[in-house]
């Protein structure tokens, strides 16, 4: 069996276009959603996922500023702008890029923002309504996106075991509670691994679906799997290739050459789950604009 | 093998004594522990619930209120007494019992809470630092009682697969959440199954730990676990028993009897989990209190 190739360029494109019709509906009344993407300091990574994000939000139709700011800008000052961007009726999201500077909290940056602005829904209002089995609010990108895909290809994961692989606040541990939900389009059985977990595979070969998290090439290999598995790899690794002019590449945590061949469905990296958090951001920037009017 | 038991009463009572010192030392310090329990209506087992919490605060030095109002009062009117609360500096921790009358919002009420004075540990915001992976306010009481059982009986679960057979906000989701936590007494890899799960016993007999918080009887049976494992038993069901004058009894969610005989370990129900929840419940009221001064 060689795996159908879940395209995540494809299915964004789907989103966004979804997502532009919401943005013109919103026009017709009067309203355009804005988001107010917050980059601080000049780490190339930072400044071109920035770009990415506003480049994506004008493409819906989405206005949006980037505010700018040292290196140097003291927690103080970060927060001040948080608070002008919460009262500012132009932007219904705003956007810190993370990681920030050493000298600021994420956490403090992150508690500041009105959770109604919080589009990254990594806020703990956000987060703890998430937990208690609300999905109207906003929900991170990734594991948002992760759930797109999956009921998209016709992977709904109800009645499935789905095995997470990582615990991140960003990822695994919401994608977790969102799985399980009890839900359309969720309702499955799911077990969290980690780096506390003796033997991954274990659980990996008893699993219909797998979500790779870990930020660590090769943590999924073949024998690992099942025939007919589904794997959504979330990992973004850069590893050395002397074949390429830049000298490296990038992978995701799954050893996609041989688990393809024994995979049902599975994402590519780069192309598979990127490109999905960019358009769940926009996803949530509209629907943030949308509650505002209801 | 005849499952030892895991008494929650002694358990408990050890805790209770732990708190009683700190309530003691924080008296040194001139500060009274408060608690203020908030009553709707005139149900038999949310008055006795009240008066049980109320009595456990007075046995461990707490200062303890409780607001009683008739069953008629309307959300706004609960709000105001909440807000009031929220600002009356005796109170440490407010505990609206649950359930509350058709015409309140739970989630109203709940989220109306200051969430420093969360005792229950079921604000969003607390919920939503509990999926941040922080530890350091007020844990939900049943899921944190849990924790303490398997810890203080030798049964560290780091390392362990624990399955969790229940996804409510009370109990299953924030206990898989504080389990699969990188933390000391926790690390575990979890598995949350539920009524969307179509074999439990698929899991539960891959299980070093269950826990049961379904609330049916005989969801788990003993053909369902594997020799030594451990049994947590979070249900409490009445079931007819023409034996007992009352005419019922209370029993978990796993068929006690035929498991003890295959378990490592065991709780009875009651004198289980039941006593460690409003164990719990001093914990999170004296740490908050004890937080009013760092």
């Amino acid at each position: 069996m060689t795996a159908q190739l879940i395209d995540g360029k494809a299915i964004a494109a789907d989103i966004q276009a979804e997502v532009a019709k919401r943005v013109t509906a919103l026009k017709q009344r009067g309203l355009t959603p804005g988001l107010a993407a917050v980059l601080v300091g000049d780490d190339p990574g930072s400044v071109s996922y920035v770009t990415s994000k506003t480049e994506d939000s004008a493409a819906v139709g989405i206005f949006s500023e980037t505010f700018h700011l040292p290196e140097s800008t003291s927690q103080e000052e970060l927060l001040g702008l948080i608070a002008d961007l919460n009262a500012d009726e132009r932007f219904h999201g705003i956007l810190p890029q993370l990681p920030l500077p050493s000298q600021i909290s994420e956490h403090a940056i992150i508690d500041a923002l009105s959770p109604a602005k919080d589009v990254d829904g990594l806020h703990p209002a956000n987060l703890g309504r998430l937990l208690r089995g609300e999905t109207g609010g906003a929900l991170p990108c990734t594991p948002h996106g992760v759930l797109q895909m999956l009921n998209r290809t016709g992977n709904d994961p109800a009645g499935k075991h789905v095995v997470v692989v990582g615990r991140s606040t960003l990822v695994g541990r919401p994608l977790a509670v969102l799985l399980s939900n009890k839900a359309k389009g969720a309702n499955a059985t799911v077990t969290i691994c980690h780096t506390g977990t003796p033997d991954i595979g274990r659980f990996t070969r008893d699993a219909d679906i797998v979500v790779m998290a870990a930020g660590r090439p090769n943590t999924l290999t073949a024998d690992m799997v099942r025939e007919g598995v589904v794997v959504i790899d979330v990992g973004t690794n850069r590893i050395e290739d002397a074949s390429r002019k830049r000298g490296w590449r990038l992978v995701g945590d799954a050893d996609f050459p041989a688990i393809r061949e024994k995979a049902a469905w599975i994402t590519p990296v780069p192309g598979g789950v990127g490109p999905m958090t960019r358009a769940m951001l926009l996803v949530n920037t509209v629907s943030a604009a949308e509650r505002t009017l209801a």
